[in-house]
């Protein structure tokens, strides 16, 4: 299987760069390539604001890396998390082995930054793993089951008021997707439960939602958004996040016990010794080429990179992240049969961000999309995108049953998600109970 | 919604015999019911060992109690675990709360009754509940990526030696499930694994599997099972379970990192200050009318009965409970309307239990079937109970699915699953590590 010969290639990351990278490096002669995640599965991250708001199972939107790996014999997977990597001796640590390399391509992504607004580490709800949906689906449920018990009012709408932190893609989505949960299945199943007390807070500190489209599609938004019930408040800056809910910049707080934190990302690179140059967020300043300058058989891919083009640093989407990986291993390939690495160019296809039924805003190039069009260009490019026929077929009949019926099957409290290992805000965070 | 004069009925269990006891009371004019369960969903336990063995989705076997319950003005769900009956008072505790009832129908089931093996508590993993069965999945597939990457020969075998304790139909069903995980999608993903490394024990004191049919069907699945590459042990007595593995009574030791205990149910009744008659294993004995001799208010229904007819106890089967759930709903109206409570009889309509692919046993009144045909019953008649149309539709396509492509699509080590808030199996019994 291996061949002793073989320059070795490790990939760290399964999500959408190093997936990209490790097919680009499938069955090429003279390369081993050994896939690192934490995950024993590739998760779909675009729906994953829809396990959040049960939408749809977990396992709908995330792939098994094994599966995908099958009958590669130049590939293989190794299930682990690097806590280090040695870039002058091309060597990392991974389930306390030293394990060496030719080329390395960091794919580790990004995670949750909490910008240091005071509690929100502690009190707000990340949504940026498979586990934080489900903990957070899990939660949200757990407030409404609380709260039809509850006889306290005050406590009651703290308990189903949902503050959404963070206007961008992710943000929207999830409030959209959860003021349909509540309005149609939830409201069904807790008849007893006034729907007066129920809200869906969506808040962002610029003025306008969505800044990658145009101020014509976020108004557009903000008007979808508030006639489903959500309450968008533009130009509110957080101040801190407690126990009591959200405290703005203005003073003025909002109760609640669900504070969803969507407004910051940033890089999540393995520790080391060596330095590599960082930017704000602490994403990787690379060379176009994808390469870390001192470091030449070191490629990065995806959220992680930090490159600008044109002036502004490209965003930390999934078509960059495809891009990027595809590009890293094919600059490997170029390095390794003795040519020189190129430069890495973004191709912007579009963007696109659904905010609810028949809803969605769009830009193709240079047009932009609104309503049901770009919502239906938004369902198709999704489940064309989504990995494993299975997978396409249940997500697409969820989403039929849901749209013909306004339900939701998914609703469970799964006891055993509730509790992450490393601990989370599950655990930092019980319901207030009365 | 409410009237004040209605009767209230208190149920406390949503598996086959609360659910059923509820879908009696339904409408019925002057009875108001509350169903109480600690989890939002009904399990469908006949399916949950597919759960355990990574072939359908804990989602696909489980339905929200509050969508049964929709449009059903006089039936209210309530999620908590009730600590204490006070039979005398009709009155008990849940979630610190105290509630009063005119009738309770206790139909909290059974749990795993370790049979004071030595050890089996603490290292044997139980298969009763949808958080035990996605606890053990996670544990079987962590078990495969650590032994990828495990060198010591010995560690390695231990690592993929899984030891199912009990051949009644949990045990053997879920031996064989395993044994098609295994040597279907886990060689494909393991390339690198030596097979003959991995085994599959299943492990029965008595002479013989699946006691409740002939002895002839027996050894059928024996055979069966055999063929499947399963190690079926009879007449091997566990004399303790440790962090080594099995050691039985002869003194002789299976070295295992799993063993999954499926030998003994026993009853799980909330608290009381109050003496209600028990049977061995902590079953409660009622009258044959399914009421509490001294509490003529308080009925039992499903596992939590031990109630004889021709000289023997009725089995903790899924049949049983149904029947009974609705005996004692229709009981209370009996009792309400000044009636006389009527004694239960079991129809036995049969029994069965898969083994793998084309095999299952069943009876069918007198008649035994084994084989395809046994097969297709048992298929047919688990999609026709199980509720809800898209978990039906799923499961259909998982088990069509699979059955072509010796497939299974669900082989996600899902991070937030592995510890349960109480604290279980895999937080007392860690995967050894070289």
């Amino acid at each position: 299987m291996k061949s002793d010969s073989a320059k070795h290639v490790v990939i760290i990351g399964a999500g959408f760069a190093g997936l990209w990278a490790v097919k680009t490096l499938f069955g090429k002669k003279g390369i081993r390539v050994t896939l690192i995640d934490r995950n024993n599965y590739h998760t779909f991250f675009p729906l994953l604001y829809q396990v959040g708001a049960a939408e749809v199972e977990p396992e709908q939107i995330a792939y098994p890396i094994r599966t995908l790996l099958r009958g590669r014999r130049n590939a293989s997977y190794l299930r682990g998390d690097v806590s280090r990597i040695d870039y002058a001796n091309r060597k990392l640590s991974c389930n306390d082995r030293r394990i060496g390399f030719d080329y390395c391509i960091i794919a580790t992504g990004s995670g949750t930054d909490y910008f240091s607004v005071a509690g929100a580490e502690r009190f707000a709800f990340p949504l940026k793993t498979l586990d934080d949906a489900m903990i957070l689906r899990n939660h949200i449920l757990t407030c409404f089951e609380r709260a039809a018990s509850m006889d306290d009012p005050d406590a009651r709408r703290k308990l189903l008021t949902f503050v959404i932190v963070g206007g961008g893609p992710t943000g929207v989505e999830f409030a959209g997707a959860l003021s349909e949960l509540i309005r149609g299945p939830l409201k069904k199943d807790f008849i007893s439960l006034p729907m007066n007390d129920v809200s869906v807070v969506l808040v962002e500190s610029a003025d306008r939602v969505l800044p990658m489209f145009s101020p014509k599609l976020s108004a557009y938004t903000t008007r979808r958004l508030r006639k489903m019930g959500v309450d968008v408040r533009l130009s509110a800056p957080v101040k801190e996040i407690s126990a009591r809910g959200v405290t703005f910049m203005d003073g003025s707080i909002c109760a609640s016990d669900t504070v969803i934190w969507t407004a910051g990302v940033s890089g999540t690179a393995p520790g080391s010794d060596d330095r590599v140059p960082l930017s704000r967020g602490n994403r990787i300043r690379t060379l176009p080429t994808l390469q870390i300058p001192d470091y030449r058989q070191v490629y990065v891919a995806g959220d992680l990179v930090y490159l600008e083009e044109g002036g502004a640093p490209l965003p930390m989407i999934a078509p960059v992240a495809i891009q990027q990986g595809r590009w890293a291993a094919l600059n490997v390939l170029r390095q390794e049969r003795g040519g020189e690495p190129r430069p890495f160019a973004y191709r912007d296809r579009g963007a696109m961000v659904t905010i609810g039924r028949n809803a969605a805003v769009a830009r193709i190039g240079a047009r932009e999309f609104r309503g049901f069009i770009a919502w239906i260009i938004w369902i198709v490019i999704h489940i064309m995108n989504l990995i494993g026929f299975r997978n396409k077929l249940f997500v697409i009949v969820n989403w039929i049953w849901d749209y013909l019926f306004f339900e939701r099957s998914v609703r469970l409290i799964l006891p055993g998600c509730c509790v992450s290992p490393e601990g989370n805000a599950c655990l930092h965070r019980p319901v207030s109970s009365t």
